[in-house]
């Protein structure tokens, strides 16, 4: 793209506040795009800032030819109104895929999405590299709510015990344990709660939902976090990004 | 409504062909808008209609204050362009729940959608009626696809068989037997599925994917078909269609 147009891609962030975990996770998509040669721009607001001075940072992205992915950290400040400002986010440049338009085509059957969500990527861009078959495997996914289309119950041990590939995202530390899991099944997850750790660099460290050295002892592949699922979601927000530029520049 | 405003809720049906399932829904609606005093239009089309034939009549519905919902009867020929046809209906008239920017909010924690899909409403609506506790049980569905969220197997009675609530909606007669169901449970079959039968004054019946014979000795509650989901599903729609004249005419 770059040799062909003179362009690269480009991705916008917007920080509000100075959550450690969100500093953290938005330096490691800056330097990712580094890594693979994208701009990338990062606008800082401060934690009391109004609806309207994040509305703008969006909007004056959604007009930047340079840009063609944006990206809001979340979560946002409460007192800030994070429907609103995602709406504002131009539905070309969603590369996080959380507009309700791009989650309804992604939800209704026969339709595609602009983008696709970044996590839920990752979590089958991992299973596929791993060579984990999904089509006709028992797989378990927990979410911190109950939604109508799950298997839930009290007793969610007996429903991973049962999974051939479970997902955690229920961001409770050590949740899942060793005796949830079947033998040899297939562990992601997602979960990264951020723990207080004074002997740590930032003071703080980033912990799992699955309780990782008890599962890895049952569990034929298992992720790490840090550095499972987290890292292969800013590969796939930069592969979202790099589909975006395609699609504006007309870039085949 | 009638009283204050001198104005009704009015449901518009389009209708392209003459499938005989679908010419019995159609009725069923005009009907069941009759009995609670709503008005109700049909624009009846031909198979070969253009796709523009149908965006047109979406379109003057669109337009026409006295319509607060609008319905294309699916499925539709398949040369029309169904994808097309649905965005083309104004988003406060989609009283079936199906464009997706409704899908995309229901989809979302924390926001609401014009609409909730009428089927799914019904089924609900039908548990909570019937006193069933949903929280916390297992619960299984049914679709003709996999979907990445679901406990899905290649045995799929074993699931069905932990499960306290059954919801099928897959399109294949009798596919739900007795031996997949838990003592107890409660079965919702939203299948319904057209099969020739010349005795039938219309040619044809309907039959769900269960097989009620069967099921009706295990589970302690079971919706028939015809006359369980359906029958609910079309008062769905009028709550719908009702939602939407109060939203359009500020009337609470």
């Amino acid at each position: 793209m770059k040799k062909c147009l003179g362009k690269v891609p480009g991705l916008a962030v917007i920080l509000v506040g100075q959550r450690r975990d969100s500093l953290t996770y938005v330096h490691n998509k800056i330097i990712a795009c580094e890594e693979v040669g994208m701009k990338s721009v990062v606008t800082e607001l401060p934690t009391d800032c109004a609806d309207a001075d994040v509305q703008n940072a969006v909007m004056r992205f959604n007009k930047d030819p340079s840009i063609h992915g944006i990206l809001v950290q979340l979560p946002l400040p409460q007192h800030l109104d994070e429907e609103k400002i995602l709406d504002a986010l131009c539905l070309e440049k969603d590369v996080d895929g959380f507009h309700p338009l791009n989650m309804g085509n992604l939800a209704l059957r026969g339709r595609e999405p602009l983008f696709t969500p970044c996590t839920p990527k990752a979590c089958i861009e991992l299973l596929i590299r791993s060579g984990v078959q999904i089509m006709g495997k028992k797989a378990a996914r927990h979410h911190a709510t109950v939604t109508i289309v799950h298997a839930f119950t009290e007793n969610p041990e007996q429903i991973t015990s049962e999974a051939d590939i479970v997902v955690s995202a229920a961001g409770v530390p050590s949740l899942v344990r060793g005796n949830w899991i079947k033998s040899g099944a297939t562990v992601i997850d997602v979960g990264t709660s951020p723990v207080e750790d004074p002997s740590c660099e930032d003071g703080y460290r980033l912990v799992g939902d699955v309780c990782f050295e008890e599962v890895i002892k049952v569990a034929s592949v298992i992720t790490p976090v840090p550095g499972g699922v987290g890292p292969m979601t800013v590969t796939m927000l930069l592969v979202n990004t790099l589909d975006s530029a395609k699609r504006m520049l007309n870039f085949t």
